[in-house]
């Protein structure tokens, strides 16, 4: 197709017509597609455009968002979601939605975390995957985004995330990788930032050596808005489609380099014809959707998403005949999603005290409602006394607390994650003025529960739910649903003991990683720092017991793993079973367990339940420095499957053989490095007398930091040197 | 000198002429120099010679080694010790003394922190140039060590201190900075480990650009023994001084290069006669040391170092006339000192349990000891049980617990903070039946203080005190002498708190310092981490008031600091003024508060008196990454006085004028930048229309982190594009 056609033509399809399309070329027969944002629900701008959701989109189904699926843990919903919005994008006319964000939770302050599913790559990128295939399935493409390394909005647009290749590799790119392998999403979406001092869209390794030669990709990969720096960088790095455009475009720079011989033109004719690929994403004939259903749908996902993190004396669900006061503006004024490009104008949206009247009516109770607080403005005193007197006449209040979009949006991260001071304050004074107190939260991303959690009886984490959000908490509380959500992200006790706070948001260009895998759950377990509420928990109003866990190696390092599950309560629930892997083998510390495997059971009372997991070689593996390669340590696999990432129920363990790794050894190497390898170990501790005259482990734990040729000199021993240097050529041919 | 001299002869004087002297050179007139390490006393080996002190060495004065020095916070105390070691240098025929360490304690488990004086730079490196200072007064020249980053022996000797520039100029440099620019040590030690990839031995940057030509040393560099790996490359990046030599001296390798052309002969040339300038530091007669005064002045210093942590019920100092219990076999074989090469064989040792006995005969008490536990052996349950009736039947039982030099030496490090679990159940059985019970520890990196800590009623930590300590530690439990050390180093709750666990001692090859200057108490304090006992720490016999705080700016960045000091208990004492600095001004965060002046000072009962500290500009500087430089920002700064780095006594601010930076800016620079600008950023906000129209906190907050590039783009107003174009080139030339 390119051979025929001017460069002046090719080059135009590099860069966006507008804000919202590609470039047509009709004697190429490339017709261009539409997009819009769309992670959880489309923002399409029929009318006037930009990226931060400034001005109104047409209508469409906001769907919970991603923090929301990351906590139903349910890759149906994940599914689902992705099916719904496809099809709303063939009735709107969109060919390639922008989503999902796939990027992990380093910060509780990341003020883009409520579109991102979790802290953990696994929960990510399984989710993700769901979400794309289901989407795709539809006719139209997606870009996941941000590739990569894009964990914060400050400054994202000009700081460098500087993380070293195992980190990398453990924790920022699995969810990418899988989305990639397992659901060959038609873009990816290069983030704004750099990764390690290059730009993610001119940087070649991220673009084009990872992405499309090691993990297969073979769609187009597609600028951030406006991130697009030098535009001929990035596309010698890989960077075919440069948006948004139009007046912006950039196609006359990639003109002149090749005209001054600096570009070859087959790099322009590759990436433009995987820009024409997307062609095939056009929908043929449109389809009608019926947007009630799709709010049925966002009501009834919705329900699965919410977290019942704490419910003292059977709290929830509420009884029968009670006089509820609902207080919180938040009860009326809904938080239904976040800020910037995700943001959907819903069609419909659900008020949390409407549906619990509605409810409330069909059980028999009374409902009061009173604000309590201004999301907009200073809190009047009169407006919390009122509410405190409403709690002291209810036998349960419902406080609804949380944030608004004001503190939670695209572009500006948070500085804190306390909830609003008087917000904190009517929750303590309506604990101490009624019999029972529930808080419900509204908010992105995580907030603290200090210092008021010990004050209230229960407290249902609904985050941001999307538009059937209120109906969807309303069916929790009156027990309509059992809760079934789960923790997608660790709740801290104070923002200081994630090790993020050492380096967030960084300074002067750069933000170091410096906690390395050390993210989330994977910090907080192996240093044992306290939580408020651990990575996974999540209350139901029924009971799971899980026992029974086998686990059989079934191949070079890969385990089939089963556990038994069974509803111990009185109803009918869904319970979420999660398989963690941990393992002190190797030469990394690695984190005391990471999340392998997870599934969400339905359960009658009583019912019982056989699970079953295949765990891959990568959930045993860690990437490894010297290797530069995925590596399974020989040695013993605690396999743990649990209610968090804290708690053990049942554990058991595996040998796996693992990769033999013959690193080459030279008389600079350390002892320790000598000793440890495969294939000289043992003849290098018989050349130092060793073996048989074993020397003290306070000594050899010494003589192992030494080089070879240190110990040598220093040892002042007669030692065979011509036979190490021997064994030193036998390991580097070994 | 070097130009007559034959080429094959010259490179002999890079190695040394065996593992303790360096070469002659007759024909030059270069006699050589002789070596012994010394940090806290003389190792001079004159029989069988190592470096990790396996053989033994002449008898010479243990002094308290700089654990002990750092928590004296004394600089008199730092420089009688380098007087002493200078007499015995001289006496003994050393001409060059290896030491002093100046090394931070990044982890409490490095196993050499009994060798470093505190995690604090500037406590650091004022003790080492006092001790420097007067130790080359005496004649003989030192070698200050390990030039740096050398903060574990795991692995020392391959692995990479991978470190950001702020961080190695904040933390990790200071000491050594200070103690070249004033004091002038006749040579430093190139340290074993990489720095940042390249092996500090070979580091240009290190050796050349930073020591040699920022720094202004002109003594000679030497490497670590048997550290250097390329002989031809460490000599081109500034090492001198190949050690030990003899027959591992590789002058051959320099020979063969400058004949290959591949180095040039005035390199040798230059090394050639910084090692000839050593001659200098020979003794032209010997002295007579009078090894009694020094043992009575290793007494005296000994007891300036000690830390009183805890004294609930004023139980020390000892009243008179009551029955002691002295428990554990520290006490009957103390630990003085760590192992490694900087052990020394001590002429004398004060054994605690005699002293204590010969006290108490003069105060009228009774002293019963029994061991307790067995340092060097699995404790029999009748020891113990022996301990706890004596400690049934005492008024006070004096327990000595700690750490033998099989836990702490050169070359390994820790892998806890616990104390044996021995003598954790022998403190706590001991204060379970004693009236009143004391613990002494003998450490040389800090140990946890838990879970007894509560237990007991006092606790002086010993740490390694030298010769003399057995004698110190009983006159301080009489309270012949008030204790006045305080801690050089927090003790935390839990080692896993220190953020450096995270990174410690690092895998394949590495070790990140992610926690960047977040180190010992800057990380304490400023994340609000609860510790046992901060930095700082420590109580004396009597009490202190420190009032009247005044800080006056006296020139550009400079300040003088006065503060009162009234001793307002019943007895004389030493108090520890330590004046701490802390601002949000600037680009980067910066710790909550950062030592930067301290003195000590003897007041009897009742008296009062001022002191004052001369601030120079680098007590408010910051390290800038983009101008490569110490800047100190424009603003406020508080001055703070208190007696430990996590209590402000008194407080007071000063205003700087500071650096002015003008960055360059260009249309790829951040908004943020454009409008912090000292030159352009008024004018820019103007351009940019939001002078007139302004817009909120939290839209402003993210225009901030756009480019002004992406803001022309995606605002979609009207900007004055020539005019921004124009404000970028003059920031450029600002």
């Amino acid at each position: 197709m390119t051979d025929d056609i001017a460069l002046e033509k090719k080059v135009t399809l590099l860069s966006g017509r507008d804000f919202w399309s590609t470039e047509s070329l009709p004697e190429a027969g490339v017709e261009g597609v539409a997009m819009a944002d769309g992670p959880h629900g489309l923002r399409r701008q029929s009318g006037e455009h930009d990226h931060l959701a400034l001005f109104t989109s047409d209508p469409a189904t906001c769907f919970p968002p991603a923090v929301a699926v990351g906590t139903s843990w349910d890759v149906d919903v994940a599914a689902r979601i992705g099916a719904a919005i496809g099809r709303e994008a063939v009735a709107q006319g969109v060919d390639l939605v922008l989503g999902p964000g796939v990027n992990i939770k380093r910060s509780p302050l990341c003020g883009r975390n409520f579109e991102y599913y979790s802290e953990d790559p696994h929960l990510s990128g399984v989710l993700g995957a769901a979400f794309v295939r289901a989407l795709q399935a539809q006719g139209p493409g997606v870009s996941v985004k941000h590739f990569a390394a894009n964990n914060q909005e400050t400054n994202r647009q000009t700081i460098s995330a500087d993380v070293d290749a195992r980190t990398l590799r453990e924790i920022y790119l699995p969810a990418f990788e899988r989305v990639v392998r397992e659901a060959a999403p038609a873009t990816v979406m290069a983030a704004y930032n750099k990764v390690n001092g290059v730009f993610a869209s001119e940087n070649r390794w991220l673009l084009t050596d990872l992405l499309r030669n090691e993990w297969g990709f073979e769609g187009a990969v597609v600028s951030d808005w406006n991130a697009v720096v030098d535009r001929v960088a990035a596309l010698r790095a890989g960077l075919d489609l440069e948006m948004p455009g139009g007046n912006a475009g950039r196609g006359h720079e990639v003109l002149a380099a090749v005209r001054a011989g600096e570009l070859d033109e087959s790099v322009v004719d590759t990436s433009v014809r995987r820009i024409a690929a997307l062609d095939a994403r056009r929908s043929v004939h449109r389809v009608d959707v019926d947007l009630d259903a799709h709010h049925a749908l966002a009501q009834e996902l919705a329900a699965e998403c919410a977290v019942l993190l704490r419910n003292e004396r059977n709290t929830l669900p509420l009884r029968a005949g009670v006089r509820i006061a609902v207080l919180g503006e938040l009860a009326s004024q809904p938080r239904i999603q976040g800020g910037g490009s995700a943001h959907v104008n819903p069609h419909r949206v659900d008020v949390p005290v409407d549906e619990i009247r509605a409810l409330a009516a069909a059980h028999g109770s009374s409902v009061v409602y009173t604000a309590g607080y201004r999301l907009d403005e200073a809190t009047p005193d009169e407006l919390r006394e009122e509410a405190v007197r409403a709690a002291a006449a209810c036998d349960v209040a419902i406080v609804f607390a949380g944030l608004t979009e004001r503190w939670e949006s695209e572009g500006v991260d948070r500085d804190s994650i306390d909830l609003p001071a008087e917000q904190v304050a009517l929750v303590r004074a309506v604990a101490s003025a009624a019999p029972r107190t529930v808080v419900v939260l509204s908010n992105g991303g995580i907030v603290s529960l200090e210092p008021w959690h010990d004050d209230v009886d229960a407290v249902l984490e609904a985050f941001v739910l999307g538009q059937g959000g209120g109906r969807a908490i309303a069916e929790l509380l009156f027990g309509v649903r059992s809760p079934s959500g789960h923790l997608a992200e660790t709740i801290p006790l104070r923002l200081q003991d994630h090790a993020s706070s050492l380096n967030f948001p960084g300074e002067q260009g750069h933000v170091r990683y410096g906690e390395g895998v050390y993210v989330g759950y994977r910090q907080f377990s192996t240093f044992g720092t306290p939580v408020r509420y651990p990575f996974g928990h999540g209350l139901s109003y029924t009971t799971f017991v899980t026992r029974s866990l086998s686990a059989q190696v079934t191949g070079p390092d890969t385990v089939t793993v089963e556990v038994e599950v069974e509803n111990t309560g009185e109803r009918a629930g869904k319970h979420v079973v999660q398989v963690y892997v941990g393992t002190t083998a190797g030469p990394v510390r690695r984190p005391t367990r990471e999340l392998r495997g997870f599934t969400k059971v339905e359960l009658g009372p009583g019912q019982v339940e056989t699970v079953r997991f295949e765990l891959d070689r990568r959930a045993f593996a860690y990437w490894d420095l010297d290797a530069d390669a995925w590596v399974v340590a020989p040695g013993t696999y605690a396999v743990q499957v649990g209610p968090d990432a804290h708690t053990v129920e049942v554990s058991t363990r595996v040998e796996l053989s693992g990769d033999v790794l013959a690193r080459a050894i030279t008389l600079d190497s350390a002892i320790g490095a000598w000793l440890e390898h495969p294939v000289i170990g043992t003849p290098t501790l018989r050349a130092l007398g060793f073996a048989n005259a074993p020397i003290s482990d306070e000594h050899l734990a010494m003589v192992k930091s030494m080089t070879m040729r240190q110990f040598i000199t220093i040892s002042g021993l007669d030692l065979p040197v011509a036979r190490l240097e021997e064994l030193a050529a036998t390991s580097r041919t070994a």
